[in-house]
């Protein structure tokens, strides 16, 4: 069988792409990551790619500060085009992608955010949870679309807000649902188990 | 000891009224239903406690559609003024108390949702759940303040969207997480284990 090929993104770390690669490495995940992509040139998501012999690459991004330029966007296309990837995923990826790369990739493009939207779009979403006071925050998985966090929802996982919360331990809780999460997600993508009907996403027992 | 009295609000069929005053005749939440006031002739809410020999009163709205007119709002203060209540409980009240209400009760007032807010403020929230697609709902006991449903967290349930799902079944299991987390919100008031400190608001253990 041909393997599912995943292209990753990243601007940090990295701990979301380390997850999913070694769920990936483990035959937890049935896929194979194709390319890592990075627009910051020491980004620690292309320390862990090499760490583990994956390709990774940098591209220079031009000259935005929360975009792609033109010229940038379409290496980034190209690349993952010539790797031939089934799914690109998102993993801390700090810059909007527009038009053209979503054009490019209908219906294969997700991205993990660290809160339940539609609460708290945009940045540092569980600093936004901690100020509004909510209870209950937690990570969504959801296809990336037009507009900023937006796109039709694939998985939520809750991560309650605890009374002696800091930013610092209210994300670190977050971060540990999405390294469960975000596979969980793509390994139902890739063994064709979600069904998209509109915004409305359903996910067949595995 | 003097008993902590409640003044209940509805427009509806009074479930989670009915809810909070079977916990405070079993003992389970140590309160006394001072009041039950509708803006309805013929609510459920007003049966209800009939039903129990609790004291119901409609008081007529007035002329407008979504608030009360400016006597109607006075009448409901007196009443619930001289019932004497230490806690104002929106039971499914369907009109929007502004300025002279909010003031006359400060800090005084609490509302449920059914939803996690911010998420799905206003109307019939479980029907955006669904038309939004999220995983994960529930419901969000709030104190009012002048917005509409933007009030600090007192506290929130989850309720899983499950595949399957209609507005009906939906509705339906957002309902019975509400008729659990609103008396446990007003147990954790009316024994004084509330802190408010701006938006957050933090419950010591019982």
């Amino acid at each position: 069988m041909k393997p599912f090929k995943l292209g990753i993104l990243g601007s940090g770390k990295g701990s979301n792409m380390a997850a999913i690669a070694d769920a990936c490495l483990s035959g937890a995940l049935p896929c194979q990551i194709a390319q890592v992509l990075s627009d910051v040139p020491d980004a620690g998501i292309l320390k862990h790619a090499s760490d583990r012999g994956l390709t990774g690459r940098f591209i220079p991004p031009g000259k935005f500060r929360t975009k792609l330029d033109e010229e940038a966007e379409a290496e980034f296309i190209r690349s993952l085009q010539d790797a031939g990837v089934d799914l690109i995923v998102l993993a801390g990826f700090m810059r909007i992608l527009k038009g053209p790369f979503i054009t490019a990739f209908p219906n294969k493009v997700i991205n993990i955010h660290p809160s339940l939207l539609p609460s708290f779009p945009g940045l540092e979403a569980w600093n936004q949870a901690l100020s509004y006071g909510v209870k209950v925050t937690g990570c969504t998985v959801h296809y990336v679309d037009q507009g900023i966090d937006s796109g039709p929802i694939i998985g939520q996982a809750t991560v309650p807000v605890l009374d002696q919360d800091t930013a610092e331990t209210l994300h670190a809780r977050i971060q540990q649902a999405e390294r469960q999460l975000y596979p969980d997600c793509i390994r139902a993508i890739a063994t064709g188990r979600v069904e998209v009907t509109g915004r409305r996403i359903t996910t067949k027992p595995a």
